[in-house]
């Protein structure tokens, strides 16, 4: 798991467990919240004022004559992660949290966020923001019903909207005298005027050949032949999702935080190739890559990114079919799109065919989780030496496996805000430290760190959690179970084309056995030096079908509220399972290299298969990682890592008798004998 | 599991996947089949010869000015069993199996059906018919919109169309310059006249206190205030499914096959009950029991039942809002509806209630149980000493057991058209014997038998796989794994209102393991004598949430073509767990008492868990079932009982080393000094 918010790879449902598991707000440690029943009101040192900006905003809603106005969370490519320029709701209402939407009418002002932000928004928020602790649109619409008069416009920019989210509030506001009204300038950013961040304009890089699967050519025409094969005959596909667009071109920058993409669409025909992006960005080597000064078929026409709702309206005048992937495309897009000429799919097949990996992507995708291994057993190593001493704390802990990260090859920075957390902190599902706010290391504590990088050959994602002094039975026998759980998902045979949905339960079978579970998903895709939460691989209703050449996570865990986080993630992909009978079926081949904790591992709860595939996947971990160790001269990691990953030995059930020792004896003969 | 068709439970999904698992035809053992490219054409003594018919139909096909008319398989309540005169698919084509659809224009007929009646449908036409082998609306529409004339009416008896099955049409024919055009008047039944068999008219009787588990008063008081409850605010209920009925007023017939139900629909508002039926099927005593002779909130007033659609249109004139289950109610009632005085749930209030069984249910569908289990100990005692004689068949061993069933206390017949197949029959999903064609039962082989029981205190199902000679190893072991998988589902402890489709696939691990699987789903609920498929519990994904009360049953099977079967099938009830640590957790308990077949049980495979579980289940079957065979001397079935239930000692696993039981020896010595 990592920080998980809307977007790209929509991670909404996987964040909405989450959030549903732990009700409890996060303290952030300072209560130092505003208080706007005083006179004056009490207002923080971290308020923001946002009197002026209400009023900027203000004077736009009158001016396009709206009684409301709108602001989420999101970009126009629907990202998990979003540029600082497009951080509206922050700049508008001053909470900086991930998750929320804010509405502005010409009298108030609300933000709706969960309860993992309602700490923090208290304290960013003056006293012109009501907060409303409800999540969904049904409450932020009825409460716009309720404040606008009849015959009220509430206006939204319809490239932050998805088709779905979109329909869902134009279905509330049906009958009501309302009417939602897309305004494709965004208001906020008229009031942000020249404070807004620039937009980025780095260069944007095609992949060295050696870090990609298939040349962009390759990938063009599979995609082609795709569409060739529809039923519906689609006679264009058009490309919202930044990594659609990233993976078919190699190309990758760096507009969005934690993921290497550009801001970009792209809309391929049979016989064209545009790719609406800030040609600017581009070097002639790169121009040249995309054989961009030519026009035929296999030859990309660059467009600005501005015009690609001109250009898909201008395209969709003539006798064609546009297919779109409903999850991720915008309102802004699809209302330009006559319903008759839109061929429409959760996902669009550039989706489908990245999620599964050739071997170069699959070598390339474990090589860099053989790199990623070192890192984390760097730090563990050292936080094994440094705790005790009561110098580390969550931050700094944070910093210092960025940094082991980043001394790796091909390293890119993080693939997701580091969880580095202490004690009941990590019973938080969202908890990330900061500077300021922070708790120290303690060998009396469990601590959970869920972290991963940005390689040029993958994406990596792992959580480990530790214990360096005397776990309680509890603390001991809840972990058992979690990494249970984690064997029993990862060893399982499964029949091919399975949805995920339909196995996550057997990484909660051994937590379910004694009354324990945990609130969120079980699993996410991985890209290859994309998204850490690629879609539409998992365990989830929305995620398809299991395939070799998959990768996912493998994450069950354990919670208890105010006192401790349990959870142990893995990288696997998906493999052919060798079975008795002929058949084609699955399983998993984990790739993430780091032993689980010793100290935790109740041994007498694994069954002979799990002590069995544990010690097997142990021998698999000295083998990827320690020659790498040894080149290295990492020489204590190494010393550290055999020492972590002797195999196990089955432990003795408890309270066993003589009796019942000389009973397993007696049959253990007698079944020799028979 | 049980022959499966479609409608009441519709059970249509279970269906597909088992067909879809056995794409062969079923072969009936006998070839005679029509042949239409000879001249004159052959036609086998089975076929019907549907001139007559046609030319009957057509002339109401001209008078109403359709160019096709649409003749399904099903009844005006979506049943999954139908009485004779709503056969309308078998009079028009001669083909009785009982899935299949028929288009007739005027110059072709056509019958689309899936591979399971093939060859029946290829001896009971004639050639005044073609047999299409796809399935499902798409090709049937395709054919259609090629047959019939640009501006061509394509006409349908909207009672014999669920909301979606129609819509799915109409979505067909929209933008073809065709139509799909209602008729209230069934044009089959039309031309059938006075050949049709009369609509059932035989009494309709109230349940006997002893068998019911709350007054009728007592259920219309609950489902009122699950309608006040509704956020929409419904202002009626209107109840489609015969058994939505037949549940809320404790009322049975016998109208339809293998199902106590009487034609009716009920139309339940806070101050009336109106129920749809011939009313002069009611005894004055029933008429009482009904309140029937008053008009106030607890007095049911009947109306015909052919007048429902009239009423409901009439209803709907007013400020009301109609709560249907959009699953069963019928296109014929759905229409006369307006959209915005429709409220819509997949299930009924009724539905969902009838679905939790309270505790004077609970025992009384157990006690169906017991004595169910004694009718099937005494039929497999009986086949124990018959078969090595050579003297029984499928046909005869079915009947026997019909009987020894009808001998049992309240006893209301079979609950299903009994599976009793022998060897390759039993690897075919809906197979069933018939007098003419049949296989003779053979110690040589294994045989599946798959029956269930209606009594006026519940309704049962049940399925035993038994081998009387020399199973294979690969016998052995497939059945093993089945039972694993049945052991594995029956004792998982999970959280409360978990889907049954996240948890299916315990049934089906122990199979996977080996590259081994089944085609059909795992289990679905069943009535206090009423369905015995009825929804909507089960483990598929239309399911709703386990709850405690809910009956399933857990069914997991091995189907090797042309060899033999395996199914083990039980009824448990959804039980609280007790877990270690609290939390609200859910089990099953079986009420199936009947053991498994010993001789096909390969002890060895059995984990540690899984034989504890057996043994304690086979306790539970001689503390339920034996003093019921002591008190009615069936002291044969006792002593077989008894034998049967023996506690299963834990297998030596193969080829165990004398160094193996030396050092598991050695081990359990050591952790016990340890």
């Amino acid at each position: 798991m990592a920080q998980a918010h809307w977007g790209c790879c929509p991670w909404l449902v996987f964040l909405c467990a989450c959030a549903w598991s732990h009700p409890k707000p996060i303290h952030l440690g300072r209560e130092d919240v505003r208080n706007c029943t005083t006179n004056p009101p009490y207002l923080p040192i971290t308020a923001v004022n946002t009197t002026a900006r209400l009023t900027a905003l203000r004077q736009q809603i009158q001016a396009w004559n709206l009684s409301a106005y709108i602001i989420p969370d999101t970009d126009a490519h629907m990202s998990e992660y979003i540029g600082l320029h497009d951080e509206r709701r922050a700049w508008i209402s001053g909470f900086t949290g991930t998750a929320g939407t804010a509405v502005v009418t010409m009298i108030k002002a609300a933000v709706w966020t969960d309860s993992r932000y309602w700490t923090q928004a208290e304290r960013q928020m003056d006293c012109n923001w009501e907060l409303h602790k409800e999540v969904g649109i049904t409450p932020l619409a009825t409460w716009i019903l309720n404040e606008i008069p009849a015959g009220g416009r509430v206006g939204i920019d319809p490239f932050l909207f998805s088709v779905d989210s979109w329909k869902a509030y134009d279905l509330k506001f049906q009958g009501s005298n309302r009417q939602l009204v897309s305004i494709v300038t965004n208001l906020v950013d008229l009031a942000w005027g020249s404070q807004r961040p620039p937009v980025p304009s780095q260069p944007i890089y095609a992949l060295p050949e050696a870090f990609t699967g298939s040349t962009w050519q390759e990938k063009v025409s599979s995609i082609r032949s795709h569409m060739k094969n529809h039923t519906m005959a689609p006679t264009a596909l058009l490309l919202s999702a930044l990594d659609e667009t990233a993976w078919l071109f190699n190309l990758r920058s760096n507009d969005i935080p934690y993921n290497p993409f550009f801001y970009s669409y792209t809309m391929l025909t049979d016989s064209s190739i545009r790719l609406f992006v800030n040609k600017s960005r581009f070097s002639p080597e790169t121009l040249q890559y995309l054989n961009s000064n030519c026009t035929g078929p296999m030859c990309v026409q660059l467009e600005d990114y501005s015009q690609v709702r001109d250009s898909v309206q201008a395209y969709a005048l003539g006798d064609v079919r546009i297919w779109i992937g409903t999850t991720y495309t915008t309102y802004g897009l699809y209302e330009v799109i006559p319903q008759d000429k839109l061929v429409t799919s959760t996902y669009s097949p550039v989706m489908e065919a990245k999620a599964v990996k050739n071997s170069k992507e699959q070598a390339l995708l474990k090589a860099s989780h053989v790199r990623d291994a070192v890192a984390v057993i760097r730090y563990l190593v050292w936080l094994e030496k440094n705790v005790p001493k009561g110098t580390v704390d969550e931050f700094s802990g944070a910093e210092l496996l960025d940094e082991l990260r980043r001394k790796e090859d091909f390293s890119s920075g993080p693939s997701f805000e580091t969880i580095s957390a202490s004690g009941l902190n990590a019973a938080l599902a969202h908890y990330s430290p900061t500077k300021e706010l922070h708790r120290k290391l303690s060998s009396d504590e469990m601590y959970l760190v869920d972290s991963g990088g940005q390689y040029w050959d993958g994406t990596t994602d792992i959580t480990r959690t530790v214990h360096w002094g005397t776990p309680t039975a509890f603390q001991k026998e809840a972990y058992t179970r979690v990494l249970m759980g984690n064997i029993d998902l990862s060893r399982l045979v499964f029949p091919a084309a399975m949805q995920g949905r339909m196995v996550e339960a057997f990484a909660r079978k051994a937590l379910w056995d004694v009354g324990l579970n945990y609130g969120h998903g079980t699993g996410h895709g991985i890209g290859n030096f994309l998204c850490v939460h690629e879609w539409p691989v998992g365990f989830q209703s929305n995620n398809i079908a299991m395939a070799k050449g998959m990768f996912t996570s493998i994450e069950p865990g354990y919670y208890h509220d105010g006192e401790f986080g349990i959870r142990l993630e893995d990288v696997a992909l998906v493999v052919e399972a060798k079975t008795k009978y002929p058949g084609t079926y699955l399983t998993f081949e984990v790739v993430s290299f780091v032993p689980y904790d010793r100290n935790l591992i109740d041994v007498s709860l694994l069954s002979p298969e799990q002590l069995q595939y544990l010690n097997h996947y142990y021998q698999n971990i000295r083998e990827q990682v320690g020659p790498v160790l040894q080149r290295r001269q990492l020489l204590e990691e190494f010393a550290w890592l055999q020492q972590h990953t002797e195999p196990l030995a089955a432990g003795a059930p408890r309270r066993r008798s003589w009796a019942s020792v000389w009973a397993a004896c007696t049959l253990a003969l007698l079944s020799w004998t028979s």
